[in-house]
C-alpha cells in the first residue's frame, strides 16, 4: 500500500523553494493539471480559502459594503479608456479573439482586475451626492498571464476579492483606503498570525492608475518579503476618465474621488512560509479547517473507538474536530495531520481512558500535554488559543531578528548577502536610487512604513537629504 | 428629484417579456454593461443570490460533499477527449488565442463546464477502491457564448455550482444523480417556493457525454416551462476516454463511474416568473435578502423614527428587517418595496405607537394587518411562514391549473394554442416524432417524470404502443 509509506519533504534550508513545493503537494492543498500556471485548489486548501473568505466577508459587510458580480470579460476599448492603467495591464491579459466558431469584432481581455467595469456601472448609477459613497465589493477569479508561476504565490488565474468605491471627498476616500488597509491587516495578525508591516507604496510600486497605494508587507521564512495585501486611493483619474460625476449639495457637478483594495489567494503562500516547518504546514488555530485530530490508539481494544468518538461528539461543540479511525498506522496518522499543520492532535488508547485522561500534541512547538478528561473542554480553547498567540509572536520575533537598518548603499547589500531580511533604509524620494538600489541588490523598496524612525540624515544610496525610512527586501 | 417619480412596469398581461426586463432592472436586480450578454448582479440581486448559494452550500456539505477550485481555462486538447461532449459545447465556447502580447501554441477556451478538467485530475488522484468515492463540487463561472442572451435566465456567463462525483458502482452513481436532484428539488419548493417536476430526460434533450440526465422542471407565469437544475448520470464514458480506473476489491482494475449536477443563477429568473406580479418582484421569506421593511409614517413627528429604531432592534433577532428612514415619501417607499418583493412591509405612525400597534402588509396578498406590539414577536414569524407557504400553494395550482393532456398531434396543438403550459401526453421513445412534435407545435420534451400516468395507450404522435408519458411544454 503506497500510502502507508511516511511522506517526506525537503528541508526549508536545504532548498527553501523544493520544501514550499513539496509542502503545497504533499499536504493536499493544490495539484497541478494541463493548464499552465494555473492550480486546482484541493479539498482541504479550499476549506482554508473558505476560511479565510468567510472571515474578510464578514469584516467587509460590517464596515458596510456590498458585494456585486461584474461580467469577466472587458472589451478592450474598455480596458483603454484610462491610460496608465492599459499600460499596466495589457503586457499581461489573456485575450478572447473569438466565439464558438464566429472571430469578435473586437478583442475581449479576462479581467485581470475590475476598476473599468465598475467605472462604467458607476457613471450609470451615480448622479447625486445622495448616491454618495457607493461600497462595494465583489469576489471573483482573475487572470494575468504570468510566465513563471508558483502555486499561491503566482498563478495565472487567482482568486480574490476586489473592493470598488466612490467618495465626495478626497479625504473620505483617503479614511476608506486607510480603513481596508486595516482590515486586511486585522485579518492578517489575528486570524493568520502573520505580522505586517503597514505602510505607502513609492511611485514606482504603486498600482497602474493610483494616486497612492498602501500595503501590508510581510517576512516570509526564507527572509524574503510577500505583499500581502494593497489599498488604493484612485484619485478623480479613473472618474475623469469614465466621467463618473455627481452634483454635490451646492449643486455643482463634481468627479466622485475613488479607492480600490484586494485580497487573495496569495494569502496562503504566505501562511505556509511564515509559520511552516521541516514537518510540512502549521495553521493557526483560528483560520484551521481542522483545529484537532483525534487519533485512537491501539483502536483495536474493545472501548476506543466508542471512547474517540464520543470525544469528538463532546468537543464538536467547543472545536473543528476530526477523526482518522482508519486501519492506518498511528505513526502514519501522526506524520500526515502534522504535514497537514492541523493544530493539535489528541492521542487516546486504552491506558488513557483508565487513568481518565487523553494527551494532547501541540503541532507548533511539538510539546505534549497530559489532560484529565474532566478539565477538557476548558483546556482545549485555552490551548489554542495559546497556539494562535505563539504562533504570531514567533513569527514577530523571527521579523524582528531579520530586522536590520543600513546607512549606505555598500552597507545594504553587505547585509542582504549575509543574511535576507527587511532592511530599514533612509530615501530621498528618487526614482533613479530606487532603481540603482535594484539592480545593485535585487532589493526592492516594500513600502514607506506609517511608523516611521529617524534613521539617518542622507538617502541610502546617494547623497541627498533623506525625509523617508523605506523598507527594502528581496520579494515574491 | 427623479429619484421621487414612482417606477412603473409594463403589465405582465400586456407584454410578459417587457415586463421581465422592468422588473430585473427596476427592482435593481442588474445592470448591463458594454460586455454583450453579460449581466452586473447589483447588491439586491447578488444578496438574494448568497442566500440561495448558502442554502444549497450547506446541502451539498450535508451529504458528504467537499468544495475544490478548478482552472477557468481548458486547453483544446483536454476539451476534445470525449467526443460527445466536444461536439455539444465546442459552437458554445470562448476562445482564448493571446496570453499579452504572444500568440499561444494551442487555444484555450474558458470553461462553458468542468467535466474534462475534472476527469483530468481525478486519474491523478484515484488508484483504489479506498479512493471512493469522491465527492466534489465547485463554484464558478461559466461561459457559453449565446447569441440571444436574456439577465438571468440565458448569459453569456453565470455563476453556478457543479458536482463531479466518481464511484465503484453503478448503482451508487445513479443513487448519487438521484439524491442530487432531490437537493435541488428541495431547495425549490421549500427555499424558492417553486413547484417542481422530477424526471428524466430524453436522449435528444440530455447532457453531451452523459448516459442519462435528470431534471427539474418548472412552470413560468406565461406558460413557459424552465429547467431549474440538472443531474447526470456519466456512466463510464469520461472515464475510459479519461482512463480513471481503480483496482478493486478483489485487485481488478475497473472503470469509474460519474456523475455531475449543476444549479445556476439561472433559478433567480424561475423566481421572478413564478412569483412576481404587475407590482414587481414578489420573493419568497426564506430566499428574501430583507424579510420586513418599516416604513416609519409621519416621521417627522416626535418620537416616530426613535420607536421605528427601537422595533429594528427588537425584531432583527427574528427575521431580516430594515428600514427606510429617508426623506421619500411613504407612497413611494410603498411602491419601491413592493417593486423589490420584500415579503412584509410594517408601518408605524403617531397614532399606532398611541394604540400600541404596528400595520402589517402583505406582499403577496395585499393584505393589512394590525397587530398589537405585545403579539409582534409571536406573529410575525408566524406570517413570513404563512407568506412562504402561500406562495408555493399558489404557484402549484397555477402550475396544476395550467396543465393539461393531449391525445394526440393536433389536440397537443390546439392546446398550447389556446393556453400555453404543460401537456401531458404518451410518447413511444422516438426520436423522430420528438422532433415532430417541436416543429409543428415548438414544443420540447421537458421531462419523463418519475410519477406516470397512462394517459392512453399509444403515442401522442404516430400510432405505435407507448409506455412513457412525457411532459411537454414551450421552453426558455
Amino acid at each position: 500500500m503506497g500510502k502507508e509509506f511516511v511522506k517526506s519533504i525537503t528541508g526549508m534550508e536545504e532548498d527553501f523553494a523544493q520544501w514550499y513545493t513539496d509542502v503545497v503537494t504533499k499536504a493536499d492543498l493544490i495539484d497541478y493539471s494541463s493548464v499552465r500556471g494555473s492550480m486546482i485548489i484541493r479539498p482541504y486548501g479550499y476549506s482554508l480559502w473558505e476560511n479565510i473568505k468567510n472571515e474578510l466577508d464578514a469584516r467587509i459587510k460590517e464596515t458596510g459594503h456590498e458585494n456585486v458580480y461584474m461580467p469577466l470579460f472587458i472589451p478592450e476599448s474598455l480596458l483603454q479608456k484610462e491610460k496608465d492603467h492599459i499600460e499596466g495591464f495589457a503586457p499581461e491579459v489573456a485575450w478572447v479573439t473569438h466565439g464558438g466558431t464566429e472571430e469578435l469584432a473586437e478583442r475581449w481581455c479576462v479581467r485581470p482586475t475590475s476598476e473599468v467595469l465598475f467605472c462604467e456601472h458607476y457613471k450609470n448609477i451615480i448622479h447625486s451626492y445622495r448616491d454618495l459613497p457607493k461600497l462595494y465589493n465583489q469576489w471573483a477569479n482573475v487572470v494575468r498571464w504570468e510566465k513563471t508561476t508558483r502555486p499561491f504565490l503566482r498563478t495565472l488565474e487567482f482568486l480574490w476579492q476586489e473592493g470598488h468605491t466612490c467618495h465626495a471627498t478626497d479625504e473620505e476616500a483617503q479614511e476608506e483606503t486607510i480603513k481596508m488597509l486595516n482590515v486586511y491587516a486585522d485579518l492578517c495578525e489575528n486570524i493568520l498570525a502573520i505580522p505586517v508591516v503597514k505602510g505607502q507604496k513609492t511611485d514606482k510600486e504603486k498600482f497602474a492608475g493610483a494616486k497612492q497605494t498602501y500595503t501590508i508587507e510581510s517576512l516570509m521564512h526564507d527572509g524574503k518579503a510577500l505583499q500581502t495585501g494593497t489599498s488604493h486611493h484612485l484619485g478623480d483619474g479613473f472618474a475623469k476618465a469614465f466621467g463618473i460625476q455627481f452634483t454635490d449639495q451646492e449643486g455643482k457637478l463634481q468627479y466622485v474621488q475613488q479607492t480600490s483594495w484586494g485580497f487573495t489567494t496569495r494569502v496562503i503562500g504566505a501562511m505556509i512560509m511564515v509559520h511552516g516547518d521541516d514537518r510540512g504546514l502549521v495553521i493557526p488555530p483560528k483560520a484551521a479547517p481542522t483545529q484537532v485530530i483525534i487519533v485512537p490508539i491501539a483502536q483495536h481494544k474493545e472501548g476506543v473507538l466508542d471512547f474517540a468518538y464520543g470525544l469528538k461528539m463532546q468537543l464538536s461543540r467547543i472545536a473543528r474536530i476530526d477523526i482518522d479511525a482508519s486501519d492506518k498506522k498511528p505513526g502514519w496518522k501522526f506524520n500526515e495531520y502534522e504535514m497537514k499543520g492541523i493544530p493539535v492532535r489528541l492521542e487516546v488508547g486504552p491506558k488513557d481512558i483508565e487513568n481518565g485522561q487523553v494527551v494532547l500534541a501541540r503541532r507548533d512547538t511539538g510539546e505534549k500535554i497530559i489532560v484529565p478528561l474532566n478539565e477538557l473542554e476548558a483546556k482545549l480553547p485555552e490551548l489554542l488559543d495559546d497556539i494562535q498567540y505563539n504562533l504570531y509572536k514567533t513569527a514577530k520575533t523571527y521579523r524582528d531578528d531579520n530586522t536590520s537598518i543600513a546607512l549606505n548603499l555598500e552597507n545594504l547589500e553587505k547585509q542582504l548577502e549575509k543574511k535576507p531580511g527587511f532592511i530599514k533604509a533612509m530615501w530621498c524620494g528618487d526614482k533613479a536610487c530606487e532603481d540603482q538600489i535594484k539592480e545593485r541588490t535585487g532589493a526592492t523598496s516594500r513600502c514607506i512604513p506609517f511608523e516611521q524612525e529617524r534613521i539617518s540624515e542622507t538617502c541610502v544610496c546617494c547623497d541627498k537629504a533623506a525625509n523617508n525610512m523605506v523598507y527594502w527586501a528581496k520579494a515574491y
